[in-house]
């Protein structure tokens, strides 16, 4: 991918105070889509010892907004518009991955999907499905 | 409301990591709903300077389980299936309002809805709507 | 409400054959939202003899479609972009009524909500809640 | 595939009213999804002379409720409990085809997506993708 855009989609990732804050790593950043990871750690765990559903939010959002960043031009930023999110199977493990990818980039909106799939060793499972839609705007 | 049944709602969260790290209070536990509160602060921003689509998910969610909770059997919990979230508004300001309430609780699932509203001075406006789907499980 | 936008809004329902071969029918324009009300028959059903969600998604659509149009400019149109629909009982009986308004018109988008309610005789149920966003385009 | 489970998608189809009034055809179930077809009319369009959403979300849902069907238990039924369906371009031309696969089949749960392609010549292009929720029931 052209160094000029992959540095595009790393600003949203440098630049976003929440997701860092949550340790959320920008891993791969590709022409058709890129990859987050995080390592689990108790504070993101909800009542049942599980993944909290704001965090698979999180990541879901961010890693489509990634990708719809990379696919639109390099002039343009993204906003969520909003986005819906399916929990397939409880998130447990040591570590998420999650895959985003755009389904559709037209001139004012854009809609990503992200799938995030947690594991424990070797052992991956998809835990969670997201649609985002996305408004572009011109880059400030 | 019945204190058992605040009881069941609170212990939501207080027992939710990533809720409490995040700063979300709970401020009214109620018959027809639930209402958080979020102080904002850095961590909570993304690129823009603008809170997190993240932290509205976050909250919407965890709220309107907690309206979901307090509708349904005192010995019944709830797990959200899914979630849809409209970012209505860019959020700013310095802290977030959000109220959850349940559209319908049935025998296996319940739905619920939550607004966010984002204040500066006295003056609140609705930044984000959610609708959420909750299936009901036994009480461990 | 002035009548050149309530004729703006009948025109979408008017000029629409899907909608009026299912036999929906206008029978509000307000400021504030857009009723719609459809008489059940045999042909609106699926597999169990309940209104088919595809009967309830087209009347959810249009009416918050319907309640966009009239928010926004004179000279634009809206065109739907997704919407998400819950189903919260099962619509039976003789006939539904649609509720559509908006919850935030922009200046791209808007996003309206419509509720279905499901009567027999004198009792209404809600049974259906749908979010909808949608692209503000300049009238052709 | 199973004849039996084939059977059981089938009568899904047949006994649907509204599907069928439609002129919508299931032309293919696999053990891994559902194909269903569609040639338009001029009664399945909307103001602008495209294809009504609500057509659109019709085909999807129960394209996607067949998957499902297909995919759990033969004595069990599925109820759609919600759907969210983007509309990625204009949908127009001859006919439609839609796909729809299981993401996720639990004891009580299915998630089920669904992808609709319009079609004017050879050329098949991506216009709407749905994911749907749907409660397993005893059948009757």
């Amino acid at each position: 991918m052209d160094p000029l855009r992959t540095a595009k989609v790393r600003k949203i990732f440098d630049n976003a105070n929440f997701v860092r804050d949550l340790g959320i790593e920008l891993t791969r950043v590709q022409e058709d889509g890129c990859e987050t990871r995080l390592q689990l750690a108790a504070r993101h765990l909800q009542q049942h010892g599980l993944v909290h559903a704001g965090v698979l939010a999180t990541m879901a959002d961010h890693t489509g907004g990634c990708a719809a960043r990379g696919a639109v031009g390099l002039d343009q930023e993204v906003l969520t518009v909003e986005f819906k999110i399916n929990f397939l199977r409880p998130a447990g493990g040591d570590r998420l991955r999650c895959w985003g990818h755009v389904l559709r980039a037209g001139k004012t909106l854009a809609v990503a999907e992200s799938e995030i799939f947690a594991a424990a060793s070797s052992d991956e499972k998809l835990v969670a499905k997201a649609t985002i839609t996305l408004a572009l705007v011109p880059e400030q």
